[in-house]
């Protein structure tokens, strides 16, 4: 099959013919039809995060496609399903956080002993084809085309986990900090569920597509959103932690502002000038939070009510793709097809 | 009567005769027995927080006393309750944040546009009589002394806040970052609620005292309280971000860190190596969260499982009280007798 | 001034003279100018509920009007703001109950050792004036009429407390049954936060309106509501336990009811075929749930996104719109202006 | 291999020799050691409810035994792990619930199209040995023994998810309602984690075994509750409603009553006469709530603050046995030993 490699740090994406896997027990075979491109895969690439330990270095992990045979003992897919899986999708079963019982989410990556890892541990999803467990895929809604529901898997996952973990009440105010793939995601979803929604952006060039996107309202940074009323929650999208930081005196009391990007080189910091003890507030961690979330991030796409924005690209042009995204110029998430 | 007054910044308290107030509507006056000498009211007296605006200014919000006389209206309170008051006791009921229907708490002290700050902004309770509305009082249990009384109403009423903002669950780990006027209180309440106990604390010395608290275990930092299997909760009692932000290796996934304490130099941090986004963590501000925690906390006490430790003074001895206050040699409240 | 008197148990409300009451310490003087008129205002007259204590029996619990004085104290409010107070505006502040520090609520209504409790206890709404403590009055917003602000105080404030106490979330889906005084009103606050809203109701003449409402769906009962998918959340809003009990099966796993009218008469049963315990499912009582949800109601209704359905009477019309709301003809709320 | 069969509805349990199964892909082999025998097995081989559809019908779902094999694929078990499997667990992966991605739990079984539910559609657990999957299994803490582990995996992980979803908060009151095979258990599990609690109980010679088990107190009804206090949990754990609803006049303002047990003939009643609506109170369904609880509720036995009152059987007593637990003689759960 064709299959998207990196051949080493810093180097050129290539598509080059590596064997077709075969699945084993409880396994499915996928033919993937479209891969979402992360901004994490370039950045591993690059380097700057641990780069894959599978070889070849096939990444992606927003990929989707059909079930196109079953490993032995499989009965919860089957031939035809649509299918997709995510960034982790299985866990060790025997370490001490396997024992906690808790769901496979984003917290695995970075507590169980052996996590399945697509992409980084185990053969990612740009690919023509790939062997997942089948208990580690996710159906694909009928109404939702390989193309939207990629993103979905990843940037959109992450942006709705980070609203649940918010746990907005009736009547509150969301802003979403950050304009990129997944911001452009999260504040189509704050708005799908009826919050009043509000972007904040140093961009002014995303002004009127946030707006289009539903924003009630665009403000720039934290003092403007505070005089414009402030919000209950605000998901930071950036992986800047100052960027972050800079939202806060917009942030209501008893609001609660949700880190959803990861920095890889400043730390979060609050003032001490901010009165964050006498304002009831809270800063959370979240990623993917678990399958139900997922499920429900999918669902809403498929309603209609949220859609990703995906620039398209054959896999001949993969090298280009990573190179687009590489510099931001891809609006708001590039989509590989296979 | 007899009350104690800071005369200006920097310059000892004393004693000395003010015209006794008298209630009006709505009000009671209280003859007061006990009043606990904050921190914050040491830090007041010596600039590092906004001195009392009050004139004379007499300070203190720890004050228990008795009932006795009532104004005019007054059906709530009798002559011969025992009573006492809080730091903020009432707020204008005009501004915006006044509408927000919220209970009086720490909240009001930054949010209302005029609170009534007691030993801030009317006067306090360091004085042999004052005057509250009758609204603004709390009832004392029977159970319970004045002296024992009067450190919950700022320093028990904190620690007890802090512990329900972060809401543990049954069979949770709670961790106490801190064993001073505030911690040892918090220590106490989280071991009488039946959470496994664990007290942070880098003076050696305090190691016994705090396994006498109620403490399971005691470690130095973060760091020991991770190889000892981290805790779900970290109340960080201390008026040091620094301080608190070094216990963050010891949260467990899914913790919550509660700033009870106020660091009035340095910002509180989230390194950007903490991987805080996947583990599903909370950091809290948390101040007095409302009468019905206020009167938890009492009854705690009262029930005899939590014990404040004080240092008593008579009144004549206040400029000595204050003095080791601020040396941070009282163990660990001292409370004034009138 | 004139007021709504009930001469006595099943005799028909009357226009007289009354004397005009005066503000005493910490109360104001209100000028109503619009007042709801509550059925349990009419089951009380009639003695299906208790008959109002206080003598002459003014009722009322849904006044909105101007404060025109200001007795000794206030500082809270003052001459000229538009204000309205609720069903239960005050506590004893003695009994063990309010020793509990909750905020004053229907709660209050049955566990407080003596409520103020408006046209019950104490002189109510139906009047040109009345006396209330300032702190047990609300600000009306600007935005807001008399005449729809006070369907708010009881009706709107029932509605929203239930729809909070059942914490929707997100994406989640919300049915109201019955469509009355109070449901028209908890149908416009769901669809007003973004919840898919299902109506449920018996009447097939209210089928079209509860669309105009906003409902996305109308059905007839459970079985209907689970034929089209089920609901996270139902508020029952009709004085039937029985109809409440009809509703269950449509109630998804997970589910919350909320009950938040009074049957008289009958039991709320579920049925040992009901499978509760598996389905993660709960029942739940709610009434006015405190001065933070009334203020809420109040500033969503301010800002146009629900009206409540009221038809205006004169007062001297007030015996023909109580009987009116004794037969169940008035669409959905009768006002009486002053 | 030696298995427990129930030849057909109100036959005498039999032990026979039957095939011993193989582990298939994904499965393990384990020995079993000491196996609970649940009320409702016993239930089910009466008729009462649906009799095993497995054939031989093989009972049991509380099974702890040694895997002795593993098949093909399976890394998260090894030879040599103790472990033990529930009730439910497995489900379909097809169905619209599954799509929802909640966890395997009591739920399952009544909304997956196809659950996997030991001793019912597949062999059960009184048998030599028996074939799990692998992700089906739980591992036994080592300082829980065969025999007191058995209990925990059905009855006491159902008292522990009865009490997580009641939510506790520090410094609230349990009662426990029924002092049988789950009762005693949650009596225990509630003092372990430090809340006072209360046992409720009609059976006079009991009283002295709940406080035992660490009741503080013990009272006969809600009646009796009330007059002591109250409670701001109840858990109630026999299989009538009537007995649920007595309990109902003892429930707190704010509280929750969890109906934690099955009743086969009766309604569950809230009296008109039970101000329901304006106590803020809830009614729950709970059964078992996800692994993350039956780990806890494993941890908390192993740590020795639960312990099973356990009465053994031989695997040849098994008739005796079935015979005791229907006739209500055995205090409190019957393990077989194989």
């Amino acid at each position: 099959m064709k299959a998207a490699v990196i051949p080493e740090v810093n180097a050129a994406w290539v598509i080059q013919e590596v064997p077709t896997p075969r699945p084993g027990s409880g396994e499915v075979l996928i033919r993937v039809r479209a891969s979402g491109l992360c901004g994490n895969d370039v950045a591993a690439s690059r380097g700057l995060i641990p780069f894959p330990s599978v070889s070849p270095a096939i990444p992606g992990h927003e990929p989707v496609g059909e079930v196109v045979e079953t490993g032995p003992g499989v009965t919860s897919r089957a031939v035809g399903d649509r299918v997709g899986t995510t960034w982790i999708r299985g866990t060790c079963g025997r370490c001490d956080y396997c024992r906690l019982g808790r769901p496979v989410s984003g917290t695995a990556a970075l507590l169980c002993a052996a996590p399945v890892s697509t992409g980084f541990t185990v053969q990612g999803g740009q690919a023509e084809y790939m062997v997942v467990a089948a208990d580690q895929t996710v159906r694909i809604p009928d109404a939702l085309s390989d193309e939207l529901a990629a993103p979905v898997l990843c940037a959109g996952y992450t942006g709705w986990s980070a609203i649940r973990a918010a746990d907005p009440k009736p009547h509150e105010r969301v802003a979403v900090a950050g304009i990129g793939a997944l911001g452009h995601l999260a504040v189509q979803y704050a708005k799908a569920c009826g919050f009043e929604t509000i972007a904040i952006t140093t961009s002014p060039d995303k002004h009127d597509l946030a707006r289009t996107l539903g924003a009630d309202l665009v403000v720039a940074d934290g003092q403007q959103l505070r005089e414009a009323g402030g919000a209950d929650v605000i998901i930071a999208t950036s992986p800047s932690y100052a960027a972050a930081a800079l939202t806060l005196p917009g942030l209501r009391v008893g609001g609660r502002l949700v880190l959803a990007g990861i920095d890889g080189q400043d730390a979060f910091g609050i003032a001490n000038t901010h009165p964050f003890f006498a304002l009831d507030q809270k800063i959370l961690g979240a990623t993917h939070n678990g399958p139900e979330h997922l499920r429900e991030a999918l669902d809403i796409a498929a309603s209609g009510k949220v859609t990703p924005l995906v620039e398209t690209f054959a896999k001949e042009e993969i090298a280009e793709a990573v190179d687009k995204v590489g510099k931001g110029e891809v609006r708001f998430r590039a989509v590989i097809k296979y």
